[in-house]
């Protein structure tokens, strides 16, 4: 079975200059990659007629079906359903169920049926396309078919939540229809405590084994290198077994599988052992508790923190000395621990995490230069400490210090439970 | 004078199947709009030989620059190097200027100047490219400029951090003797309180009397309208004109102007009244916090937070009533109003934020459905709350209820103080 293959565009000024990070690109090929498309390519176009026609024109006859998003809003910025009717050869018509559905939609919102004269525009359609309609906004979708080209072509909405909608209730149904697909996926290792190369180098020999089609490709970021492998479409026994072997030679350096993150292993942990956690940070200023609570279900084990940016809270709620404060300073080994102590503390938990540190771009010294981040972490009452020292990007030193938490939290767990 | 027109090109598969949302191409074309080239297209492109040779050739006599990122790791999956040589009918020769780069990344990074094949390799570039040498990683960039193409192609390594610091360290330098640029810039108005064609709406007489090259863009995201005008490059009266009516019309909706946030505007009228804040956070868990805190000298006004995920934190640290929790419940006006009161003494601040809701997916009830958020604020003992309800998901409501508490900050802060 040949599989039909697809290219994204994605179209705007907003995307073209970098006022934005065009997110429904990746979504796109995410999920028409699950669903049994081969992606060959991704354009991203400005909001401008002749672009958006001989961008298509190029492509509408290489690729089985052309997915477009953007370029569909009521301002006068938007021109793509306009382009498109121009393109297909057609003109704008009223739809009467597009027309209800916006009604709906701003009787819904501003709780009146006086449309302006925009709404009511976005009830105007190319008359030979197949309507999407779209019940969480007012921009319906839109499904070129035409015997002359090789591709259906699609438009959607740029507004993240409601191309989503059209895509799951109108795309995925008619896709079934329309094409043979055979889903598709893959697995993700994320590993840690490897650089790139010697990741690369530790795993040769179980590379050199493995089939063409199942090479790995390596993700670096942040601390985590990211393995991917095509998983074949049916249960596979040499594929299982190269995956065992995987696990074997790596063993604790697999952090996460799939879609799981670093917080999910740890999660398990700490529900498997009934334990909870908390969070006393100062550098990271409730990052890691927002990462922990991105969890559905943390509560159960996750039960609050202490963000102590200023001195005086450090000592008054988490009990950090004051001596200590003004001896080793707010960014110390023994101010971290003390954090994390106070917090298990205070918020009656098994264990909590500790960050102090200083992100940035100010507050350097000599011997503590922007970058510098304690971070401690309390087991039952048995305290772990490291230093670390990141850049000088105070958002990137957050999110490292995050990352490097919750690295050396499940490396600890990994020690006292497994 | 003729803008130069730029392309932007990223290669790697773990885009082309969604595994990962590319932030390059945004980065490479905000700083190259800004630098004065004129971006036409993205486009992304699978680790493919014949892809990437392909792509290269349909454009290199289109454009003046090309740029990209990604496929020059040392892995074996990393093929840009190689399809750049073969394209440019060139060998890979080694570099003495780059093994030396790599012996010393390696050494400050694993502490040992043994180099394996792979990190050998990385000293290996195309015989006829200008080498970029690369002081933050071991893969350098390449350039490559030949007469009898348009196109200057510049190749950089797909890791964000090392191509930021190639593009400042060594392509605006290289830009600036080669092209004829004039940095380009555009306005930026975050407005909140209308909708997209409300606005536009509002707006029409206005946008009306505007010169064809200031014509406006509108791009809605959660809760809030960013408006774009392209700012002329000399100072221009005209222009300031249509910015204050635009000003005028709009007055408090402006709750931003170009890249500052809601959070930087709260932190002028905090620091000019010399007011100090903290959050009690349940369902945000965090959140809240962390976007005040990734604010560089937010600890002039921010003192710290308390996160009562568990009821007894709301009653122990937070002084919430126990009655209040049973009988009206964790999501209820009088919890939200009790938490931004005991934050506000717990941490000894003017102000205090507070929410409580259920992010879901799960928890919800028939009175309380997934979605039901409560927020209040305390600003110097008087308390404002209100009641949002939101969708389904966990991820979006987390980030909605944090934009809608500062819009609601905001508001009460600029009756009260402006």
């Amino acid at each position: 079975m040949i599989k039909p293959t697809a290219l994204i565009i994605t179209i705007g000024d907003e995307i073209i200059i970098g006022q934005i990070t065009d997110t429904n690109s990746q979504w796109l090929a995410y999920h028409l990659y699950k669903d049994g498309f081969e992606i060959r390519k991704m354009i991203s176009i400005k909001d401008n007629a002749t672009e958006i026609i001989e961008t298509l024109d190029s492509v509408i006859n290489v690729f089985d079906l052309i997915v477009i998003t953007g370029g569909l809003g009521p301002t006068n910025d938007d021109i793509t359903k306009k382009s498109l009717a121009s393109y297909f050869n057609t003109k704008l018509v009223q739809n009467g169920d597009v027309l209800n559905d916006v009604k709906e939609m701003v009787m819904r919102r501003l709780g009146s049926i006086d449309l302006n004269k925009r709404n009511h525009d976005q009830s105007l359609v190319p008359e030979n396309c197949i309507v999407l309609r779209n019940s969480v906004g007012t921009a319906p979708g839109m499904l070129f078919k035409e015997s002359k080209h090789r591709a259906i072509t699609i438009s959607l909405p740029g507004v993240p939540h409601e191309m989503k909608w059209l895509y799951e209730n109108r795309l995925v149904p008619f896709f079934s229809k329309e094409f043979e697909l055979k889903p598709q996926s893959y697995d993700l290792f994320s590993i840690m405590g490897h650089s790139e190369s010697g990741l690369a180098h530790l795993l040769e020999s179980w590379e050199n084994n493995l089939p063409q089609e199942w090479k790995p490709a390596y993700l670096p970021s942040a601390g985590i290198i990211k393995l991917r492998l095509f998983r074949p479409t049916e249960q596979n026994y040499k594929y299982d077994k190269y995956v065992s072997q995987l696990k074997e030679i790596l063993g604790k350096s697999i952090v996460a599988v799939n879609e799981e993150s670093i917080q999910i292993t740890i999660s398990k942990i700490l529900k498997s052992n009934q334990l909870t956690i908390c969070t006393a940070e100062s550098c990271t200023g409730g990052n890691i508790a927002k990462s922990i609570t991105e969890i559905p279900g943390a509560s159960s084990y996750f039960r609050g923190s202490i963000i102590a940016y200023s001195n005086d809270i450090k000592t008054s709620l988490l009990n950090v000395d004051n001596d200590t404060l003004s001896i080793k300073g707010a960014v110390s080994q023994e101010t971290a621990e003390q954090m994390a102590k106070g917090a298990a503390e205070a918020l009656n938990c098994n264990i909590s995490i500790a960050t102090t540190g200083i992100a940035g771009p100010n507050g350097g010294t000599e011997t503590k230069p922007v970058g510098t981040i304690w971070i401690a972490i309390s087991i039952n009452g048995i305290i772990t400490s490291k230093q670390y020292t990141f850049g000088t990007l105070r958002s990137v030193n957050i999110e490292r210090s995050t990352n490097a938490a919750m690295l050396l939290l499940l490396s600890t767990l990994q020690c006292i439970y497994e």
